[in-house]
């Protein structure tokens, strides 16, 4: 069949709409009729050329939600109908990291995903007759895409899928660092650097488990007001208080360090200071952020012996088709706020200027409606 | 009253025996005949000036076992006749850091502790008629020392203090290591960094509680026989395999990685190897070695990110009134070996021995006897 995408055919390039020939769902694999894709910092990472194990040309997007339209020989889980959330991070609950129960790093079908094909070692997507590679097992840049079973997550029919998009990526990240990688008790004093969607997303996390402080760190003053909204409770501005005293001032506002610290922007030097800031004996510092490629995290090891744990996550230690559908049931509930974390939505044609925003920081999340 | 005592007069001199006059306990002290010390690299490190907290003249020591002779005003947990193991980590089970049972570092009296005097600001030791200091709180190398009641563990009467002196902090370090911060878990796969009298503790306690695999890591190749005696069954020569491919090596030998490793050396390089072999999404590297002042670790964070954790320990994570008794009771029970690792014995007058044995490696643990 066919299908309209954003195909990114180049580092740097802006992306283009074309029309796209779609292999139908082989043997384990779904097709997914894609009715909303968020625009992530992790898809602009990669146009930009910076990602080393980008690929092109790919369609790009991962953070999206839709209808599953068929499936392929021996999937039982869904069927066509269901409402989906694909899965960059899959959960075969086969493999021997799902079966350690100790994360959500499924090992089934990385080898492939990581060479923009499906587990075949084959792509579904042509263009003018030439292979185009998939992207991180989603590329909901495409009105229509195919993914592995495992790799879908059925949720709720009564969810929209202009707002649960979010939570196949960012929604899930920071609250998923919250609740699954840190395990922030209630009462616990938490510093957010960053205060960008993943932030954003870590502070209404933490805000929803009963911590206690909530301290928001970032340069921009203009993102106090919204992370207010969201559940911080006190505001460092680095530039306010001087770059070399923040470490400081969140242990002067968590009473002698936070318990946990989210990095939620990719900068090694934020990550040592949010390491830094956590309280001697017990404090956990969690990174999210996506560091630039061969940048290192360094620390003196007096930091960690006097007690402190540096961690790090990834799509917040969630196990996507376990945890992904009630993220989904917790924003219904009103639990969380997707809504105004959603700063724009445009048609596909408008794509680059979703990226566009994005890079300005005038969006918090731009989404695609098809 | 009078005691014999080794004072460390300057950085890099030999310990001289004189006499010291011992002012008797106060409000909430104890005075504690010592029947036994060990000699520890954390003594030699003061010694040799590389401590940059270090102060002298001092009395050092900080791993004996003696006999309680007399108590201080409003002392309750001990009397005098007390077996006790002094504690340079105390436990006063009452400041925010004992209350929250997150962590075993007491800050009770880590400020006057750190300046080399008793809680109230004074020191016991004189010589001459000029101030001795005490040196982590314990100060072992005397015969007679004052310690705060909060830092002796009161232990059983019919254990040897010539060797459970070593529980004092060898022993404890290691196998505190191993069940208070790792939590290693029953058929877990163990790397262990360095096989002197720390890393065969590690190496013990892994295997008292379970653990698969214990690989050791070191560059002397003499060390592999006691290493197995203790537990380790595989071992890894970095200059035969490559000091480069190490991390491999263990990877190769615990099924993808590690689930625990531990870094018992103090080298920076060696403690990113340790946590670069643990497993994808869960192992964890447990830091006990001190390094050089200065000295910073550092990674990639795509290396948490992947779920690895980094984390350190500091007397192996024990509360020291509470733990170490338990530890004693398993030494006198069999369940751990600490005669073997007691390499040499000497009194007092030899201590000097006693270093220059650990110096060259000679040594698995001198003991000094009373």
């Amino acid at each position: 069949m066919k299908t309209r995408a954003a195909v990114a055919w180049a580092a740097g390039k802006p992306l283009t709409i074309e029309t796209i020939e779609v292999e139908g769902p082989k043997a384990g694999e779904v097709l997914v009729e894609v009715k909303a894709t968020g625009i992530c910092h992790t898809d602009q990472y990669t146009l930009s050329g910076a990602d080393p194990e980008g690929l092109f040309p790919a369609i790009l997007g991962h953070e999206g939600a839709g209808i599953v339209r068929e499936v392929g020989a021996g999937v039982t889980s869904v069927q066509p109908g269901d409402h989906v959330i694909p899965l960059y991070t899959p959960e075969c609950r086969q493999c021997k990291t799902c079966l350690s129960r100790r994360s959500n790093l499924c090992t089934a079908i990385r080898a492939t995903q990581g060479r923009g094909v499906m587990p075949d070692g084959t792509s579904r997507f042509r263009c003018d007759g030439a292979q185009v590679f998939h992207y991180m097992g989603c590329s909901t840049f495409a009105n229509f895409t195919v993914l592995p079973e495992i790799a879908v997550a059925k949720v709720r029919e009564d969810a929209p899928f202009e707002k649960i998009c979010y939570i196949g990526c960012g929604v899930t990240t920071g609250i998923g660092a919250v609740i699954n990688t840190a395990k922030v008790w209630p009462g616990a004093n938490v510093a957010v650097f960053g205060l960008g969607g993943i932030g954003l997303n870590v502070v209404q996390g933490a805000r929803m488990v009963g911590a206690d402080r909530i301290v928001g760190i970032d340069l921009n003053p203009k993102r106090e007001a919204m992370a207010r909204k969201f559940g911080m409770t006190h505001f460092v501005n680095p530039d306010a208080v001087g770059r070399d005293k923040v470490v400081q001032a969140v242990m002067d506002l968590t009473d002698g360090g936070a318990d946990f610290s989210f990095e939620c922007i990719g900068n090694v030097e934020v990550m040592r200071q949010a390491l830094e800031c956590c309280h001697r004996g017990w404090g956990e510092s969690i990174i999210i952020g996506v560091a630039p490629s061969g940048a290192e995290i360094r620390t003196r090891p007096f930091q960690l012996v006097t007690g402190r744990v540096w961690k790090g996550t990834a799509f917040g230690g969630a196990r996507g088709r376990t945890d992904v559908p009630r993220i989904v049931d917790w924003y219904m509930e009103g639990k969380i706020n997707i809504d105004d974390l959603i700063t724009h939505t445009m048609p596909l044609d408008d794509i680059n200027r979703g990226f566009a925003l994005m890079e300005k920081g005038e969006s918090i999340r731009s989404v695609v409606l098809y």
